[in-house]
């Protein structure tokens, strides 16, 4: 920046321009490119896009861009508003990532220009989203007013709102659990409602088809969902009673089925600090490795009969369970006060094999997609830790501000990621 | 062009130049420009790698690169030699594409350049290869010499040839079956020598670990292998007797099982036209989907138990059975001479859904990863067909001259692909 300076003074001088203009001239020049530096950020020329991915940095409101092979950070983007609990998807191209922030903004991000392409402001409060099957759509499960607002990629024009209105006396319920299924469908629950629906993108109309699939009586007050990697299962944790909903959508004629009904808040041992995440939920094999809701516990249930086989004892109340993409390891963190603590835990064995304290503030964590390193966001520390799955060893530590959810751009190509 | 052809006429006439030159000059100006044309393309300035493959074109040495979310080809990039069973995988940031041809070619594609990047011949006759889970390496299996070449993937210089020497005589082996697999390891088989051998990389030396892990009499002549989604079962397929050899490397101790004893060419029933390929077993849930040799017959074995399932009867020989990423459908082509015809199993019902026949030579199928499309090579038709997954039918045609073998960037974040 200081030869540009200069150089544009010298050739200035020479012209004989009076200094006063220069100076003001070179101010102004200034400015504007320190505010294209918070607005954009240089990125490479030739930038392939298979192993980048995004930070949520949850206090500022900025995402940081980086690079899963060099593990470097490229950019930081800033102005998306409250990310106190946002989650990010992404195009099948792998240029855009969505994210999903909690006052309700939608922000598309252009990994490949390192700025933000887009910004709406789509509701109240939200919790979340999914990109469909086709990629076409990104729909968003809101709090405040509820319901489902659907998006077209491109410029995020909404192409559908559906309100969750349930029962007879016609309430709108909070919507939750949103993902994306096969057949261009998006599935959620509706926390007041007790209800979970299935919606269909119609490929003629580019609508969400008017015939939505609702299950009634889907349990109480589910607040969270999951869907299996193939797309098969979706499952409804459930705040005001104990066990989960499940539904299999290859067989929707057989509505929903509880599932570990001695699962839950209901046995109230512990209190509860904060409800485990489900996305979080490690199938590994035909084990499913859930963090139990207020134990010291991480289940291990059976996919197929979909009962319990083990009970893995762990340091404090699990949040995310998440299975290593070689299934051979699942990495837990756990709700404050014990959010300083990493615990690994052998997927064969069920013992846990490692167990690391890097810093307060553990809040989430991403494998890279062929499981030789996972990265691990440590908020107090302002830095996310990256280890190697096969040594269990710190590789690299990355400047972050307290930062939260990490999301790789290999997600775009998974099911109900 | 036109418009570049006069300028220069006419510049060179203000010059006074004489005509003759002028003409011979322009000549020499379009030859070089066209074989620019051959070797580049012009590919989009902005170009996202998520959603590009590369389609072979066995009989011209020449690759395609397409889109799979604009159903398009982007360009042709010619001069990579005997391409009639070649494959490809992909640089973990989904920018490069190395293809390995029969000719013992390796090529290194560029996919936002559209240009060959690096192209050396590391063998008389090679026969597939993988790329390591930390995405530095290339190894190749070699039928001459033999052995197993790895190749740094920036220069593509050679980082160590092993040589696959067995029993007493030091004969060296034809190496088939080779794969990556979880700890930054290579998997493959020795046709000649019966054995399946497993090679680590070394992070600090940058080479194998000269502690090759060798396992002898792993049955006899294995002739191809693949590996489980989550890189933990290697299973090689015999040519010189029945059954199948299975290694668990999650139990490297436990050595080689025999499995699916009465599975295999010794039956005899039919005459083997086409040994199937097993690279395309489909593994959807807990059952495996095998297309059986000699016999019109996919064979489903249970993964947990390795033992037959079921049987199910289809139009001939099988020689790929690939499952969909949503493990609902098996798509299964056949040996010559019925291999104009494609069938669809259902995954549950293990019942044929659907039919096709669009032409003759039907080499090769990819699913996108989402599972909503899948595209087939029509070989003598000369073009590639999209079809819906969803709907089963066809929704797109392309182009292409002689297909094989169809594989996606996606493939960049898979083990074992």
């Amino acid at each position: 920046m200081q030869i540009i300076y200069s150089t544009l003074i010298k050739k200035a001088s020479i012209k004989n321009t009076p200094k006063q203009l220069i100076v003001f001239a070179v101010l102004l020049l200034s400015l504007f490119l320190s505010s294209l530096s918070f607005a954009n950020c240089k990125m490479p020329e030739e930038l392939p896009t298979g192993d980048l991915g995004i930070i949520i940095e949850r206090m500022d409101g900025s995402v940081l861009i980086i690079n899963n092979s060099s593990l470097s950070v490229l950019c930081r983007i800033e102005g998306l508003g409250d990310l106190s609990h946002a989650s990010a998807v992404f195009s099948r191209d792998a240029r855009y990532a969505f994210v999903f922030g909690r006052d309700g903004g939608l922000t598309k991000i252009d990994l490949l220009k390192g700025k933000i392409s887009k910004r709406v402001m789509q509701s109240g409060n939200s919790i979340g989203g999914a990109i469909s099957q086709d990629g076409q759509y990104i729909a968003v499960s809101n709090y405040e007013p509820g319901g489902v607002n659907i998006f077209a990629i491109n410029d995020l024009s909404l192409v559908a709102q559906i309100p969750a209105i349930y029962g007879e006396s016609n309430m709108a319920s909070k919507t939750v659990g949103l993902v994306d299924a096969p057949g261009n469908q998006f599935v959620f629950s509706l926390y007041d409602g007790n209800e979970i629906w299935q919606v269909q993108m119609d490929k003629k109309t580019k609508k969400p088809n008017s015939d939505i699939t609702k299950y009634h009586n889907a349990g109480k007050a589910p607040y969270d969902g999951l869907i299996s990697s193939n797309g098969r299962y979706y499952i409804a944790g459930l705040f005001g009673e104990d066990g989960l909903s499940l539904l299999d959508l290859w067989h929707p004629e057989k509505g929903i089925t509880k599932i570990l009904s001695h699962y839950g808040k209901g046995q109230k041992k512990l209190p509860v600090y904060k409800m485990p995440h489900l996305e979080g939920w490690a199938i590994a094999g035909d084990n499913a490795f859930l963090p139990a809701v207020g134990l010291h516990e991480v289940l291990v249930v059976d996919t197929n009969t979909w009962k319990e086989v083990s009970r893995i004892k762990v340091h404090s109340q699990p949040v995310f369970a998440m299975a290593s993409p070689d299934d051979r390891q699942i990495w837990v963190n756990f709700a404050f006060p014990d959010n300083n603590t990493l615990q690994v835990i052998d997927s064969e064995t069920f013992k846990i094999i490692k167990q690391f304290q890097p810093g307060k503030g553990i809040l989430h964590m991403e494998f890279t997609p062929r499981s030789e390193h996972v990265w691990v966001s440590v908020r107090d520390n302002d830095e996310i830790i990256i280890y190697d799955t096969q040594t269990l060893k710190e590789i690299k530590r990355l400047p972050a501000k307290k930062p939260s959810g990490i999301f790789f751009t290999s997600r775009a190509h998974r099911i109900g990621l």
